[in-house]
């Protein structure tokens, strides 16, 4: 029980991946002080993934003078990893919630600085990206990362525009010969959790737009806007997007990941692992410790305990889920490779007082554990 | 992993101690079908206590025509083990609330049938007597029992009487002489966990006269009668039971116990051990499961999970701890022989919401244990 590796996602509202991962070793050295652990903090997407990245397996911050949300001048980061192969890149870093704070317009935002990060890695010689799409403030379709890479977007009259989500639908033509040649060659890899369409009653506009500030009218308005763009899209770039899982994914940025930079989107989980070398990590692990906040019958469909689960089963590695709650049939995660599930719950009380004892919570559940495994060793 | 012990506390409140047992013995099956486990529901002196016993250790349980609370006919029980050397006796199943139900009048009350109880023990020949003090309806000192047994109670004007809690103060002398020979010889063991005095703020009557029935002007009257009792008792027998840490269990009959028939006050789960022979379980023991429902700092004092460790501790047994809450202090069971401490809950919710899932919570946290134990078998 020497090498032990930790790889758990956030408890939503309680502790990041990072803190989990910090409160989980500690215990595991009180009892076992030359345990070998290693510590993956699982990045969802949103803001705090490149952080995730970097913790996982080192690396550097890159800053980047880039333009924001409103085309304003800011500075945006990425991490390169991999030995300065692989970039990886949250949206949220300049297109995101935090920067526009209660200005919050989704038909005037811009991914024009995810562009530009994407830009700036490919310039250093990346030639893997891996991007996170979650906590946008656009629904611009990725139109405006396209533009900053060299796409042309051309109105009626044969102008180029940059787009914004009001005015997708003004999109003519789609000129595709100045991309920057190193994204056609990049392997682009963009992290996504959900399936919703681009558009529709279950796409961008309608079920993400209220949370970036759109208004009945205005999610109308938007959804209409990306069903034009996606058909000018099918028409000059033959990428079909309307049904594709995802596409409405980051204000349409899954759509736009694919059809113009050739991206594959992935549930995170899977990303995380890859990029972390998880199974290679396996081959000498001798137990992993995941957990999520949550764990229920929805975990089963790629979110980390399983996603974890599953690739420790083939490896034949005992995987340990330490979990916020325990809900209704989580216990087929048994059958996906978990072999135990423990929460960290010490006593009846409701959330709004557990809420402050997570990290204690946690840590007394780890230590528990740590003493079981104990007993056996002896 | 193959001889397991099982000696929980009850969940007060959602679980008796042999529903403890038969969930944690359902679910290690599951995981060792060949597990040799001995099963011990820990007896708390009241209600339940016989069949504890002899569901620990098998036995036999007998049926006895007795005086009831209120000197009425009524079928009276306890329990054979040790090969018919032992009677396990509970008062409340002739004194107790359960014969009175809302007819609570502790000045009116006797422990006369737990004498008869006694007395048919003695008369099949046993040797040792384990009488469960709880859940009592009398406030007599245990003088109804006294009586039954041969002791003489006399009034001022030389007349014997059987006194109940109301009149105990009309004691002028106690002659002795007639009690049943068989009771001097018997060891007789009575299950205390309170240290209660028998009178005052903190005695029989104050602390659980109110439970009994008696309002405020009968508490003092009860506390009076108690204290002149005391005093006749130290005059006449010589044993000095005002101070008597537990004299106040059961409505005086901790103090009668002592006085009346030279009985040790012990702690209940220090008796169940002993009677089941625990240490010697312990000697081929892997490891011991325990559990109440509450683990806090007050468990130090002699609660079943700490009493359980700290034998199972001087053999270096493991010891698994599955409690219902685990409060402020628990860790400290730690230096007491627990191993390792798990709470049932799996969500955060409030108790009156946990309370109906507690045996499906037990039996999850159970299995989620034997799955952890497992992996290290391999």
């Amino acid at each position: 029980m020497k090498n032990i590796v930790l790889v758990p996602d956030s408890f939503k509202g309680t502790m990041s991946s990072a803190q989990v991962c910090q409160v989980m070793e500690e215990q595991i050295l009180r009892h076992i002080p030359d345990a070998r652990i290693s510590k993956i903090p699982v990045a969802d997407g949103g803001e705090g993934s490149v952080d995730c990245f970097l913790a996982a397996v080192g690396g550097e911050k890159v800053i980047v003078q880039v333009k924001g949300p409103y085309m304003e001048e800011m500075e945006g980061f990425y991490g390169l990893i991999d030995g300065g192969k692989t970039a990886v890149i949250e949206m949220a870093a300049c297109a995101g919630l935090p920067q526009v704070g209660d200005n919050l317009h989704p038909n005037q935002t811009t991914t024009y600085g995810v562009g530009q990060l994407m830009a700036d890695a490919i310039g250093r010689g990346c030639i893997k990206l891996v991007i996170g799409l979650g906590g946008s403030a656009t629904n611009d379709m990725g139109a405006g990362a396209a533009a900053a890479l060299g796409i042309k977007f051309l109105n009626k009259a044969g102008e180029a525009f940059v787009p914004v989500g009001g005015i997708l639908g003004e999109i003519a033509s789609i000129d595709m010969s100045g991309l920057l040649p190193g994204i056609r060659k990049a392997e682009i890899v963009a992290m996504c959790d959900i399936d919703n369409p681009l558009y529709g009653p279950n796409g961008a506009a309608y079920i993400f737009g209220p949370q970036k500030g759109a208004d009945e009218a205005m999610v109308r308005r938007l959804d209409g806007q990306l069903q034009m763009a996606a058909g000018v899209i099918k028409r000059d770039l033959g990428t079909d997007v309307a049904d594709l899982p995802g596409a409405g994914a980051a204000g349409g940025m899954g759509a736009g990941m694919v059809a113009f930079f050739g991206a594959r989107l992935e549930m995170g989980i899977e990303t995380v692992l890859d990029v972390v070398g998880f199974d290679r990590l396996l081959e000498r692990a001798d137990v992993v410790f995941t957990g999520e906040g949550r764990l229920d019958s929805q975990s089963l469909r790629g979110k980390v305990v399983v996603g974890v689960a599953r690739r420790a089963k083939a490896k034949e590695v005992p995987v340990l889920a330490v979990v916020g709650s325990v809900s209704e049939g989580a216990e087929a995660a048994y059958n996906e490779g978990v072999t135990a599930i423990f929460s960290i719950n010490k006593a009846p009380i409701p959330f709004s007082e557990a809420k402050g004892k997570s990290v204690e919570n946690l840590a007394f559940t780890m230590d528990s554990l740590m003493r079981v495994m104990r007993i056996q060793a002896n």
